[in-house]
């Protein structure tokens, strides 16, 4: 699993001709690193006397940074393999009509699969982008910055997830599936940048 | 180093009560990654007849981009070095007139220097989002989200660096630095912004 080896390694293997890690698990990635961020402020407001009355709030709030942040580091590795398999369809031999044939069903059902793991993705940015707003809003004011780097890593997270639903779209061929997905995901992203731009305001009002 | 210990390793660390990594590590990972995918895409671009006539351009944005991303992987121990040395400073005693003009003296020093790093964190991120323009408009077309997503986590980074310089300057008294610094950081941010703009309109573009 790329989570347990070197970072080294994972931006080596990025940057080289390999086509995995690409851009969805690096945008899990970056998920992961704002809901670590989240339960960094929540880590830093607990057990303080002067957030005593946030305490209840807080340890709910690191919970479920602490949910979502395993479950972008599962999607870093989901979108590798998601991506594995799409490749293994693309081998599968084309040279009569049976085999054109079968090579489209396992095709469109790969794409469908590879086109889940960054709708998912999405989906839980917006979860890290919610959680960055009551981090924001009663975590540690020493730590708001935190909170503020936690959103803008939620909204590079759902558009960089965005990028790579968008790509397996494009080969999709049911259409009601594209439509119904796109749609999700302009919703998610709507959502994103409108926390985006309030956590901003919170935070650089906070910082003073 | 963190970038020799696995993923987890840090994922945890940021989560955790420990003061760093921090927002600043994270914006330079997060610009780390960005070049990475720089890096990819010219990767993905290198020795291919189809894009025969810029061999040479992608050739330099690849020395580029990972010159870019070897800066970035330093940053994120420079960031985490320049707080730990702060953090220090934040112990020194201050019950005499002495010793509190002494941490004064100190105090600034450090802070100045922990506001560098996440200037230079911010001035990499736009050379980062230059060269995901580049990568956009000459690099394999297959690979095109993945230039979208490195302009993408380029502004995170930008604006993140941004929070983190936020941060710094306002213990710093020295105003002429602050002013100067902080002018210099805006501006950052509008290049920034503009490239993201222009890069994602050619990603959705290319990707049709």
């Amino acid at each position: 699993m790329y989570i347990d080896q070197p970072i080294r390694h994972f931006l080596d293997k990025l940057a080289s001709e390999s086509p995995e890690p690409g851009g969805g698990s690096v945008a899990a990635l970056t998920g992961a690193l704002g809901a670590g961020l989240v339960s960094m402020v929540a880590s830093l407001t607990m057990g303080k006397e002067k957030y005593k009355d946030v305490q209840l709030q807080i340890e709910a709030l690191f919970k479920e940074s602490e949910k979502l942040r395993n479950e972008m580091q599962a999607l870093i590795q989901k979108d590798t393999e998601a991506y594995g398999a799409l490749s293994e369809v693309y081998k599968m031999p084309k040279n009569t009509d049976a085999e054109k044939a079968a090579r489209t069903v396992k095709l469109q059902e790969a794409l469908k699969k590879a086109c889940q793991v960054p709708f998912e993705i999405g989906l839980t940015s917006l979860e890290v982008a919610k959680l960055s707003e009551r981090a924001a809003d009663i975590g540690n004011v020493a730590a708001v910055s935190d909170a503020g780097v936690a959103v803008l890593l939620a909204q590079a997270c759902a558009q960089s997830a965005a990028l790579n639903v968008k790509i397996n779209i494009n080969s999709i061929k049911d259409q009601a599936f594209n439509n119904e997905t796109w749609t999700r995901m302009q919703d998610v992203l709507n959502q994103v940048a409108a926390l985006e731009k309030s956590v901003m305001a919170t935070t650089y009002r906070k910082m003073g």
